[in-house]
């Protein structure tokens, strides 16, 4: 039986929805580690859709799950019809969605709230010491989400993220683009991905191919 | 002096546009081989836009350069603007958006006709005995574009579309998912990749990373 990792994706694009290199990259380390995606969505509009040619808001705004589903290939849940307790494990790649439509974040820092769906599987599945994996600006969501659990976690260079993982109470790690950092107590594994905003692609593979075994090697 | 590779996107979502993986993998397989993408797409309407949750097409249409901005996290040309002579390479990811927005091959086969702006760079490109890597569905398109040239091209099991290449004169080589088939004589380097729809994430990248790494090895 291949293990289950559930994948939640915020939408198609860095500026407004899922970083699309991370995840592709995060599907393609689970399927080298012989895991199951388990890819899901909340069925939710997104928080704006950006032109990413241009970087300017367009009028016209799009569904987080739909768009979710082209990085997924159509096979993609609604996040409220997931079994949770079937997950062995929980990745979440970056991009801006992560902190605009899966949280509030991007614009409330260390008091942003999170959408209480993709927090009920975080927490459940955090609860059930199964291990996470977080990428990019996502271990700073995680942070919110876990609270007073307070795990130690990468951001890359961003001053502005790193501050607010210190408000909430977690712990800030350096961590170059090609590593990971293990909260080995909190069986978490992040690495800052594009983060580093220019870093050459095969950087971020490699990255992310570590957080994934490391998240896969909890489970042995 | 890194050689400079194109890479055309169709836009973002393999129903409507580029297919997302095979174009991230292109560009990892490019990096990989210390190789700059130079990535661009034409400025136009998509064809149709596809709701890639339920099938079902939608009315607000979107457009190819802007979409395939998301892959490429901004840094992408329109293809007008291309210096198609500094160009030593050039490599096409597929994606229904290939042969519904770079070409009307889904629509009328071998009768299909080719977008004038990618027609002339793959022309110039090829007349300059320059190597193309070809992905998925692309290759069809590729034969489309070369009429007389003919080449011998891969394209999985699907038995229409190999048909069609028969038809323009080209030829038709059965491939893996994970292998390529190498034209040395016109330097075309094809992959099926995600012509098999259910092929495993890894596989699919094997196969674009040696045909990525075949198209540099000719300009060695």
């Amino acid at each position: 039986m291949k293990k289950k990792v559930g994948v939640i994706l915020a939408g198609c694009g860095y500026l407004d929805g899922a970083e699309i290199r991370e995840s592709v990259f995060t599907l393609l380390a689970l399927d080298k580690n012989d895991a199951e995606a388990i890819i899901m969505a909340p069925n939710i509009e997104q928080h704006h859709t950006v032109n990413h040619l241009t970087g300017e808001e367009v009028n016209h705004n799009r569904n987080v799950l739909e768009e979710s589903a082209r990085i997924a290939r159509g096979k993609i849940q609604d996040i409220t019809k997931v079994n949770i307790d079937e997950l062995d494990a929980l990745v979440l790649p970056g991009g801006f969605g992560v902190a605009k439509n899966l949280s509030s974040l991007a614009f409330k820092g260390a008091e942003g709230k999170m959408n209480p769906e993709v927090q009920k599987v975080i927490e459940k599945v955090h609860k059930a010491n199964k291990p996470i994996g977080a990428i990019c600006i996502s271990p700073a969501v995680l942070c919110l989400a876990l609270g007073k659990e307070a795990p130690e976690v990468t951001i890359g260079n961003d001053v502005g993220t790193a501050q607010a993982i210190e408000v909430m109470g977690a712990k800030h790690i350096n961590c170059e683009v090609d590593e990971i950092h293990i909260d080995k107590k909190l069986k978490i594994v992040t690495t800052p991905a594009y983060m580093f905003d220019d870093a050459p692609i095969s950087k971020v593979a490699l990255g992310i191919e570590k957080c994934v075994t490391q998240v896969m090697n909890f489970l042995k």
